[in-house]
Order: structure tokens, then C-alpha cells, then sequence
């Protein structure tokens, strides 16, 4: 396993370095989306700060890609996969807090999410071959505004667009062999919200790689959120929403746990 | 009245240069959003290949925003600005072709549109200020797969997004004084198609810089596309849609012509 994380060290620089799982980094050297090696120069996870894993060209989203998620908010099983997009501007690390916006404070909502991150230029790939293009996935968050979401907007943008709103990390795992076969849950204050598997997913990941490659370039650094499984904050009764002082947990298999504090804008 | 455009030169070497009026560019150096100095290097418009004025790290797109075209959609006239994005990589130039994609070549719309180019970060802007954090103004076409649009998709995102359906440029000029009374017009293969002034958009630029402000932050380079006038080709009786060959050209005053050929997908 291979996990890749972007630190800020204590001289401000940015680099990338390999997670070695007792809160060592160990600095590593060249082109991280293809050849690179490791420095033997390792840091202590107290010492740095976790940023996100990568700063995307573009964030492709994906609507209703869970069964029972589509189920929950009433929706018919899409026929192909439902393509959004959130502002790059709204990605935040693992070490950040979630912004509750002053304009649409109150129905904020969290969405755990596999995030693909893709390594190689791709346009136009096969099912078969996609995943040759992936680098590797990280746990996100497709946080939303379900007031303007759901009853203000004609769009989903915006609702998922504020600043912070689309946490990602704590790295980049670039070794794992099943995408689709990966527990998600989204733990909210200590309790699990969303407990789910990838292998609920509608469609699978290299059908989104595949199905987005038709329509555009995907660049090396590219985030690809493929959808959020049933247990959502608005479609609870009564709905639960984020809170300041709230701790949003995504937890997934085989990569880690993002954790983010929820604030009230200043 | 100045317009930076951005060149590719001869040596393969990308510069921004000021267009001098008569076919000429003078190099320029510094920095492009805030303080740079003309070179006295002059090259010729046909020895230089002229590409999108910026590489946006967001495009933000603006619907319905014409009083007349929202009626010719058959929609109410929004309560706030209809927010959606379109992914950075559909950016072509001004010397680039529109390619109708293989999987949804038959309902390509064009839609002429002022675009604001964003010169200084701006988050939580007043209307007041808002125009001093523009750099200039350019011409784009919102390209639009209406099949995806309307029929197919739930979101707006991907009939928006295909490769090439952002054309910007041909430069952005840094002197508009009042953007929002501007002739603007669509001309296909010489028949013009769209014909308005900027003057009958619901939300103004200023309007537009503030509100988008209080969501996220607009950093150097972003591009908000402002909304098109009535007259795109689905509302039309009997629609009309881009074919290989066809010429589209968006014309603002103040500003020039963004010309592109369209071809089909290879």
C-alpha cells in the first residue's frame, strides 16, 4: 500500500511524501503522478501540515450513484451517471474546518464520497483500460447547501460550490485493487451516519472514468466524487444538519479517516 | 482602450502582448492582473497563433439572464443569478475549432455571452466595489449540447463541459467603462442570429461579481460567463443547430469578434 500524502512543513515549502504508518512521512522526489522516489528524509506527522492531496483542475461529481441513496431522496435510478460540477475553490484538507456559509447557514449537509483521482491524461478510454488512468482514490466529502440545492437554485452548483465544501484527503492511496468493494461511513460527533459498501454504487468506477472520458479531458490531478450512499442528513426524520463544533468523520477501507470541524463563518 | 491578448509565438514561447489595432502585437512583461510594462517588442497577428485570453481555475456560468431569452425558454425570470459551472477544460481560443462530440453531435447551440475575467481575488464583495476586482472583459460562446441539457441530463454540467465548449477571447479588453450597456450579437455563417445589448440583462455584472463573491472566492483568472440574449439556436422555428463548416462569431462592442469553426469529432 502506498499512501500519498501533500504536507506544508514547518518552513511553509509543500511537498509530497509517502504515509509510513506509525505518523512518519517519509519526503519523496519527482513526478508524483508517475516516477518518483523516496528521500530518506521522514517527518513527523505533529510537525506538519496535512493539505489536500491534490489541487484539481476540475471536480466531476456524481448524483445519485448509490441504490438506496437514490431511493432515500425519491429519485428514480439514474440511466446514466448524473454529472455535476463543484468550483475547484472549494477544496479544503484534512486539516481544515468545514465553513458553514453566512448566506445559507442552516441545512448544510455532509455526503461521504470515494474520490478517484486520476494520473494520466485520459479522453476517450475504455471500461476495460480506465483504471490504468486512476492514480489513486481519497476519502471526500460533497458537502451541500440543501436549502439552495434542493428549493432556491435551478442548479446544484452553487449548494456544493461554497468555500471548504469539498474536503479531501488525509492522502492518496495508489494501491488499491477493488475500488468497488470498499466500506464508506460517515461517522457525525462519534455516531455513524452512513454505513455503507462501493459495491452499492450504480456505477462502478471504471464505467465514470470511462463515461467522463467521452465527454472531456481528464487532466493528471483531476477529482472524480463518485457518489454518496443512503444515511444523508436531509432525508433523516427529523433532518440532521451540520452544527458548529460538529466533527465530520469519512471513513473508508484501505485508506483512512478525513475529519473536519464544522464552523460557523466569522 | 488596452487588450492583452495571450500569444503562442513562433518558438512555441506563450506571452501576453497588448493588441496594437492594426494587426500587431507589442509583447508585454509583469504581471498580467496587476502592474506590467509594454517591451517595444512588436510582432505581426500572423506570424502568432492567438490562444484564450486566461486558463481559468473556474468558469462560472450564468442562465438565464436575458429577460427575452428566458422567455424564449419558456422559464420564470429567476429570483437570484442561476449559477452553474462549466469544466476548465472545455476552454478553446479564438483560433481553435468547436468539435461536436461523437456522443452528442446534433443539437450543438452556440450562445453569445459577455464574460468578466476576475483580476484580484474577491470574496464577500459589495456591489460598489465589485468592478474593481475585474481585469477586463472578453467574448465567449456558452457552446451546448441541447440533447444533454434538456432531455438526458438532470444537471446542466456535462451538455456544457464537452472539450471545446468554452471559446474565449479574442482578447480581454481592460477598459470597459460601463459593461452592462454593450451591443453583443451572434453571427452564424454570416446570418446574424442573436442581436442585444448587455443592457437587458436581469443581473447586472456588478450584481453578479457581489453575489457570486458571497459563495466562493473569485481568484485571478476566473471566468464568469454573463448570460445570453434571446435568439440561441433550439428556441428557434425550426431550430438550428451547429454543422461541420459552420462559422460562429461573437461580437461585443468595445471589445471585437471571437471567430471558431466548427468540425465534427474526428
Amino acid at each position: 500500500m502506498a499512501k500519498i500524502a501533500r504536507l506544508q512543513l514547518s518552513d511553509g515549502s509543500v511537498r509530497y511524501a509517502r504515509y509510513r504508518g506509525d505518523g512518519t512521512f517519509e519526503l519523496i522526489e519527482g513526478d508524483v503522478f508517475d516516477e518518483w522516489l523516496p528521500t530518506g528524509q521522514v517527518v513527523s506527522g505533529d510537525q506538519v501540515r496535512l493539505l489536500a492531496p491534490v489541487s484539481p483542475p476540475n471536480i466531476i461529481a456524481i448524483g445519485l450513484n448509490y441504490r438506496r441513496h437514490a431511493q432515500e431522496s425519491g429519485m428514480a435510478l439514474p440511466e446514466r451517471p448524473v454529472i455535476f460540477l463543484k468550483a475547484t475553490t472549494a477544496v479544503c484538507g484534512p486539516e481544515d474546518s468545514i465553513v458553514l456559509p453566512k448566506i445559507a447557514p442552516n441545512e448544510v449537509d455532509y455526503e461521504c464520497e470515494l474520490a478517484i483521482i486520476i494520473g494520466k491524461k485520459a479522453r476517450h478510454v475504455s471500461e476495460e483500460e480506465a483504471l490504468d488512468y486512476v492514480w489513486g482514490y481519497t476519502c471526500s466529502n460533497d458537502v451541500s447547501a440543501r436549502d439552495c440545492q434542493l428549493r432556491l437554485d435551478a442548479q446544484w452548483a452553487r449548494a456544493k460550490s461554497f468555500d471548504t465544501f469539498a474536503p479531501l484527503g488525509p492522502w492518496v492511496e495508489t494501491e488499491i485493487k477493488d475500488p468497488d468493494n470498499l466500506a464508506i461511513r460517515t461517522i457525525l460527533n462519534g455516531q455513524v451516519m452512513q454505513d455503507s459498501n462501493t459495491n452499492d454504487m450504480i456505477f462502478s468506477c471504471r464505467e465514470l472514468v470511462s463515461f467522463i472520458s467521452q465527454c472531456m479531458t481528464l487532466l493528471p490531478g483531476t477529482v472524480i466524487m463518485t457518489g454518496t450512499p443512503s444515511g444523508v442528513g436531509f432525508a433523516r426524520k427529523p433532518p440532521v444538519f451540520l452544527r458548529p463544533g460538529d466533527v465530520v468523520e469519512i471513513e473508508i477501507e484501505g485508506i483512512g479517516t478525513l475529519r473536519n470541524q464544522v464552523v460557523a463563518e466569522a
